[in-house]
């Protein structure tokens, strides 16, 4: 059962939106923007390190939902999700993103565990400012959602079909406010 | 030295926003009106709590700046600030924002640490839903706040005067993205 008292209709980050429109709009416009708006990386490697950091975080509703979208974003190479999650060292990714979700795994700890040398791996194997600044800032904010998602012992669907629909409408529509009535 | 091309003359979120202005708006805005919005408790005591979150973060330039904005707005009660960094709960502060501290500190560590009996407690000294909501998710802010000046290693001052002279400013017009080209 939430802490408070939340719209029972709605888990997770909704109901906090429709709780808290007003704070909902700007962190729905952040993580629209960070994880579908310019961006060298793409949509579904953003997702995979939204995921990532969750599954990290253990979060069980942001990061099923994530790993839902990430899996429609990814197309015919939906596994990867599973593999990144056992092990991202060993998954069937690039080099690239290998170091960048090493750096984001750093950032769930801490920010300072993100130590020169791993910023030195990931522009060896190609990653630039922009590549580094997202997967940072991305990182970061998902600390954030876990948190307060958590932090307020939100709904979190056990029904695995939920996230499938969740995630389908993440990877279409993207982040759009619940416009729904308390 | 910062692990990304930052415009030198700016310190911690700062370089971030003039960086990338299209993200840093959308956190100014966040910040604004979490810290200086619509809310129970008084911008000095949601000052505290992000003073607190990131202080157990290690966060030097978000704990320093945001302590000196929390001593302007307590007034002649700044001497609370160390008090409650040393201990809240042996802190001259209310019961009240004893047990919110008490949940800031929970999120810092993971959202699932947040107990039921952490909000009972909580209600018992007078929180409402919207004490415990704001709370949660300023702190949960700062674990993003936090993990984005130092992931990407931005620049930290390390003369105090620098800190008073943020803490006037945070405190008088708050949180205005600066408006600086790279």
């Amino acid at each position: 059962m939430p802490h408070i008292s939340l719209p029972p209709s709605l888990p997770g980050i909704r109901s906090l939106a429709v709780y808290r429109p007003e704070t909902g709009k700007y962190l729905y416009e952040l993580v629209q923007l960070l994880l579908r708006g310019a961006s060298p990386l793409s949509e579904a490697d953003r997702e995979l390190i939204a995921t990532y950091v969750s599954y990290l975080n253990n979060c069980q509703f942001c990061y099923q939902s994530h790993a839902a979208a990430a899996r429609c974003l990814y197309g015919n190479q939906e596994k990867l999700v599973d593999e990144v999650l056992k092990d991202p060292a060993t998954a069937s990714i690039s080099p690239k993103l290998k170091t960048l979700l090493r750096i984001a795994g750093k950032v769930q700890q801490l920010g300072k565990e993100v130590l020169p040398e791993d910023i030195d791996a990931a522009r060896k194997a190609g990653a630039n400012d922009r590549d580094i600044h997202d997967t940072v800032l991305i990182a970061a904010t998902f600390c954030m959602f876990n948190r307060y998602v958590d932090g307020l012992g939100t709904t979190t669907s056990e029904d695995v079909s939920d996230y499938i629909t969740m995630g389908e409408r993440m990877s279409t529509i993207g982040y759009v406010l619940p416009n729904q009535p308390l």
